[in-house]
C-alpha cells in the first residue's frame, strides 16, 4: 500500500535488519524510526510464563496446559510440543515511543489527497447501471431514517459494511488466479486494499461512536445478509457488483459532507482525532473529528473511481486483470 | 509486507511523488527506482482508443459501445458515462527498463532467509493435533501416488491448495473484526499474506512446469472441495485448522527438499529461474530453479512457525488479536 493519491507525499521508510538470530538492534532509518527484531527463539511470553528462553528448540521443559498430552516432556530433539510463540519486530519512532500498532506499519501510512473531485459521478445508462444506482438509492431511504442525522453513528455501522465488498472480490478473483493459473494484474491486491482502508474507517469512528447493543445485533444481521448476497452478486455479474459499490461510495462521499456540515454547526461535537487516525492519515498532532472526516471521503472518491474503473473494464468485455490495477490509489 | 525473516536485509524504497495531477515525474530514489504518477485525467487506453484526453471530465465525446445507452453525449458536467480509466503509476528500475509486475513493486520483494530451521515439528498430543496430523498424512497416500517423482508439476498443482488457507482466515478474521468492533491484532494482514506468498510460489512454478488439461481440472475439482471444507473447519474449530496448515507446511518442506535431490541427482532439469522469481525474492540473475526451490523452501518453514503459533494461542483459550502477529515474517 505504498502509492497514494495524487499530491500526496509517498515515504517507505528505509530500515536494516542485521540478522534475527542473537536479536541484534536494528539501525534507526533516517526518519528515525528504529526496527528492532526480536530473534527466532522461543521467548516467554505472558502466556507461557513458565518457559524458559531456549536456542534451537531442545528440550522442552513444559508444555502450557491447555496443549499438553500424555507425552510429557518431549524427548525428540526437534519436536515440539509446547509454544511456538513467533515474536513480531518492534518499532520505536523517532519521539522513543514505540509504534503501538499491530495492523499497520509506519511505512504504510500516508496523507490523503483532499483535492481529489468529490463530484464525478457516473451517469447509468444500461439496464444493469440503472438496476445498480436504484438499489442503492432505495437502501438510502431507511439508512436515512434509522440514522437521521447521527452521522457519527452511521459512518461506525455503514464501515462494517463497506469493508465487506473489497474482500469478497479480492477472495473471489484469488481463487480464479489459482485455479486457471492466471496473473492477477494487481486486482487482487487493490481489493484487498480497499477493504482494510474501509475497516481503518471503522477502527476510526469506533472511537468515536461507540455502538450500542442493538447496534451491534443490527450490524451482525446486515454481515450475515450483504456478505452473502455481494457474493452471490460478484459471482453472477462482476460488473454490477462493481457498479453498485461505485455508486455506494458515491452516497457515502455526500453522507461525509453532511457529516462536515453537522460538525460546522455545532451539531455534532468536534472532538480531537483519535491517536489511530492521526497514524494512519499523518494528519498534524492537533487534528479533529472534522480533519478525519475529510480524509475518509477521499478515500471513498477513490474507492467510487476504482470501482467504476472495475465495472468499466467489465463493460469493454474484458477481465480485470488486463488493465493493470491502480493499487495503492485510495 | 515490510518485515522480514531473520538475516534478511529489508529494504523499504522510498520515493517520492510530487503531485499527480499535470503528471509530473517523480524523483528517482537512492536505489535508483523511478516512480511516475500518471495523471487523474481519463486517459486514452487501448480499450477506449477514440476517448480525448480530458480535465475535469467535461464533456465526454462518445461512450465506450458496451456502456452505450440512449443518453449519448453527458450533459451532466460531472456526470460520466463513459471510461474511468484509472492509470496505475509507472515504475522504472535502476537499469531503465520498467518494472513489468502489477502485483507486486519493488518495496515488497525480499530475501529468503534460507538458514530457517526446517526441521522443527509440531509434535501432536492432543485429540485435534492428532486429528490434523494423521487428516495430512493420509491425504499424502493418493498425492505421492499421483505425482509420484514430478516435484514440478507437484508443486505447481499444490500450490493451487495451499493459497487458499490464508484467504479463508483472513477473510473470517477481517468479518469478525468488523461485526464485533474490534481490532485484528495484525492477523488479518499476516494471514493474507501467506495466501499471497503462496499464490506467488505458484506464479513462478507454472512458469516450469505448464499444467495439462486434466491437472487443470482436477485443480478446479479439488479448490471447490477444500475451500468449503476450509472454510467449515476454521468455523468450527480455527485450533484444528491452524494446526493443520501447519502440518500441511510440514510436508511441504519435505517435498521441497526431495525436489532439491532430483534437481541434484539431475533427474529433473535443473532450468533457469523464472524473471518473476529473481525479482520476487531479489536472487542473483543466473539463478536456477535449484534456488527458487530453496527460497520457497524457507518460505514454507515460516508459514508452518505462523500456522502453529496461531493454533497455540487458541489453545491457551485466546485470540489471535490478543498477540501480535508476525507480520512480514513469511
Amino acid at each position: 500500500m505504498m502509492m497514494r493519491h495524487g499530491g500526496a507525499m509517498n515515504t517507505a521508510m528505509m530500515f536494516a535488519k542485521k540478522g534475527l538470530l542473537g536479536g541484534e538492534v536494528g539501525v534507526p532509518n533516517k526518519w528515525g524510526y528504529l526496527v528492532r527484531s526480536t530473534p527466532l527463539v522461543r521467548k516467554t511470553s505472558t502466556f507461557t510464563a513458565n518457559l524458559s528462553d531456549q536456542k534451537d528448540n531442545k528440550n522442552v521443559d513444559k508444555t502450557p496446559p491447555s496443549s499438553q498430552g500424555g507425552a510429557g516432556d518431549n524427548k525428540d530433539e526437534k519436536g515440539i510440543t509446547s509454544y511456538w510463540g513467533v515474536q513480531p519486530s518492534k518499532i520505536t519512532k523517532p519521539d522513543g515511543t514505540e509504534w503501538k500498532w499491530n495492523c499497520f506499519r509506519p511505512w504504510e501510512t500516508y496523507k490523503a489527497d483532499v483535492t481529489i473531485d468529490l463530484t464525478k459521478h457516473h451517469k447509468p445508462t444500461t439496464f444493469l447501471d440503472k438496476m445498480a444506482y436504484w438499489t442503492v438509492k432505495s437502501l438510502r431511504w431507511p439508512t436515512d431514517i434509522f440514522f437521521q442525522r447521527r452521522y457519527g453513528c452511521r459512518a461506525m455501522m455503514l464501515e462494517t459494511v463497506a469493508a465487506v465488498p473489497g474482500m469478497v472480490g479480492g477472495m473471489l478473483l484469488h481463487c480464479k488466479s489459482l485455479r486457471r493459473f492466471e496473473q492477477s494484474g494487481g486486482w487482487i491486491k487493490a481489493l484487498l486494499e480497499e477493504a482494510e482502508n474501509e475497516r481503518m474507517h471503522l477502527m476510526t469512528f469506533m472511537e468515536v461512536a461507540k455502538p450500542k447493543w442493538y447496534e451491534r445485533a443490527l450490524v451482525i444481521t446486515v454481515q450475515g445478509v450483504f456478505f452473502n448476497a455481494y457474493f452471490l452478486g460478484y459471482l453472477l455479474s462482476p460488473k454490477f457488483a462493481h457498479r453498485m459499490v461505485g455508486y455506494l461510495e458515491e452516497e457515502a462521499i455526500h453522507s461525509y459532507t453532511e457529516f462536515l456540515k453537522e460538525l460546522d454547526k455545532g451539531n455534532i461535537e468536534n472532538v480531537p482525532a483519535p491517536a489511530i487516525a492521526i497514524d494512519y492519515w499523518q494528519l498534524p498532532q492537533n487534528s479533529t473529528l472534522r480533519d478525519v472526516v475529510e480524509v475518509v471521503r477521499a478515500d471513498e472518491a477513490h474507492h467510487r473511481d476504482v470501482n467504476h474503473f472495475a465495472s468499466d473494464i467489465h463493460y469493454q468485455g474484458r477481465e480485470l486483470r488486463e488493465a493493470a490495477a491502480p493499487i495503492g490509489y485510495h
